[in-house]
């Protein structure tokens, strides 16, 4: 994998996940929509495959892997190792553009896997700057203890797209029109790569999960205090020790404990509910890509 | 039915229903905890009893009613009507306030289900009052064409309760806030009235619903246009004749293409996308009130 990394070398096939959750609808419209007319995801000399990446979940219209291990969802899997993959493997494909929406007021986010890929950073600094003044934001679920296993690492370059908020099962058009847009500007990246177009050394802020907070629980496992409406809808914005966090029934304040400012992400995502997680701590760390398509010295 | 409107008999028995719909949180997080600590609902000489009104569909977390004939649907119907009803009978619980969220922008709402209930014009009258300056909105589903059947109905006094926006699966403190207050002062309203103070005549603003109108829809059923930006979070507000209302993928606006202004309700509700909503057109009538409680002429 390593010499793949900010390697020269063209790429030449990327997929479109929509539908990786079924109620998330955004990249569920756009896919179905670019599979009637792909004109608007052509690109010269790429070859690029919207998919529904779960097509009984968007069926159903549910966010919930009936469980990871059910006969469908490991079927699902192994259909997109064959399609995409093997993962790790050079037959993979170079990019997968997985479109999800959240509850949480995220804007436009990207998710980046792993910091150690220039070829990323360097796309996602693209895509920042392209959507500029409309902010864009960064998150990196690189992590020591904390496991994704994401569908679209079975790429070489696994992108997630994160554009919020949206509930569950609703098309709002200011969320499509972001979401379509990060995806016209990542395959515009990957069009002027191609083309040797020169990308010089960058940096980029990203903020780092370190932890997930769980809501305050009862015995039986019910939510006993809600979000404070004081961080309500401050995703990327800092919580320092002391700020409130949650609130009871009872109205009593549950403040922030930690020792350092964080910053939150999926604040309130519905979809998290069930995975005991509020929100999810993150650092801001500033990665450095180096240049791309330099002339070799 | 029609000699207990208005009449000064007390109210003696009110149920709160949370969870007719499982993924609309508020209510099932308020029934819950008043199920277990009742004192902020409790009212002298009344019997309040919070309801879970559809516990399978709260443990599932689902807002889809299976079909309404499933057996489930069926023995739940059955038992509210056992428990609540029956219907139309003297036996029927005095009031019902049904605790439902909205993914739609529309504050906090008021369900009236027929225009010739003074107690319940009165009582919403009073809510708005005691919300000012929140404002609270009355929409009345009785029209000769489009059927509501609510399981509320059972009650002499059925009341919806409608707090929007909130995402389906979640809990927002700031919503939550909104639906706790409009139970005290409905309750208050109650504990006041049987305690013989006089509400002099009055009159109340409501969006009688007169339309519902799809999403324009591809042959095979999908979604061919979303709300327009210009009307999305707009309900309440007019929508007048050559306005926006949807956007198709190409960028082609749909205008309004009614005769007279509306104001667009539920718009963009996940729940309606099934059942073929996009939004519902209402019109703007003023209904009157005879006093309550006042001396017999």
């Amino acid at each position: 994998m390593a010499a793949l990394l900010g390697a020269k070398t063209p790429l030449r096939r990327v997929a479109i996940f929509g539908g990786t959750h079924g109620n998330e609808l955004s990249g569920v419209l756009l896919v179905k929509h670019w599979e009637e007319d792909g004109a608007e995801v052509q690109r010269a000399g790429l070859q690029v495959k919207p998919f529904i990446a779960n097509p009984r979940a968007v069926q159903k219209g549910t966010s919930k892997e009936m469980t990871e291990d059910s006969p469908y969802e490991v079927s699902q899997a192994q259909e997109i190792q064959r399609l995409f993959g093997p993962k790790g493997s050079e037959d993979a494909y170079d990019v997968i553009l997985d479109l999800h929406n959240t509850t949480a007021n995220m804007g436009c986010t990207l998710i980046l896997e792993t910091s150690k890929n220039d070829l990323l950073i360097q796309m996602f600094h693209y895509i920042k700057s392209a959507l500029a003044p409309v902010p864009c934001f960064v998150y990196l679920i690189d992590h020591p203890s904390l496991k994704y296993a994401t569908t679209r690492s079975v790429a070489k370059h696994p992108v997630g797209v994160e554009v919020g908020p949206q509930p569950q099962g609703v098309l709002r058009a200011d969320i499509l029109d972001r979401m379509r847009r990060i995806v016209q500007h990542a395959l515009d990246f990957i069009q002027y790569f191609n083309e040797g177009r020169e990308f010089p050394a960058c940096s980029l802020e990203v903020y780092q999960v370190t932890e997930k907070v769980d809501y305050p629980r009862k015995e039986n496992g019910e939510i006993a205090a809600v979000i404070h409406p004081s961080l309500q809808d401050q995703d990327w914005k800092p919580l320092n020790p002391g700020d409130p966090m949650f609130l009871t029934l009872d109205g009593k304040i549950i403040p922030f404990d930690g020792d350092c400012t964080v910053y939150p992400v999926f604040v309130n995502e519905a979809a998290y509910y069930e995975k005991g997680e509020a929100f999810a701590k993150t650092l801001k760390v500033t990665l450095m890509a180096k240049s791309l398509n330099s002339p070799s010295p």
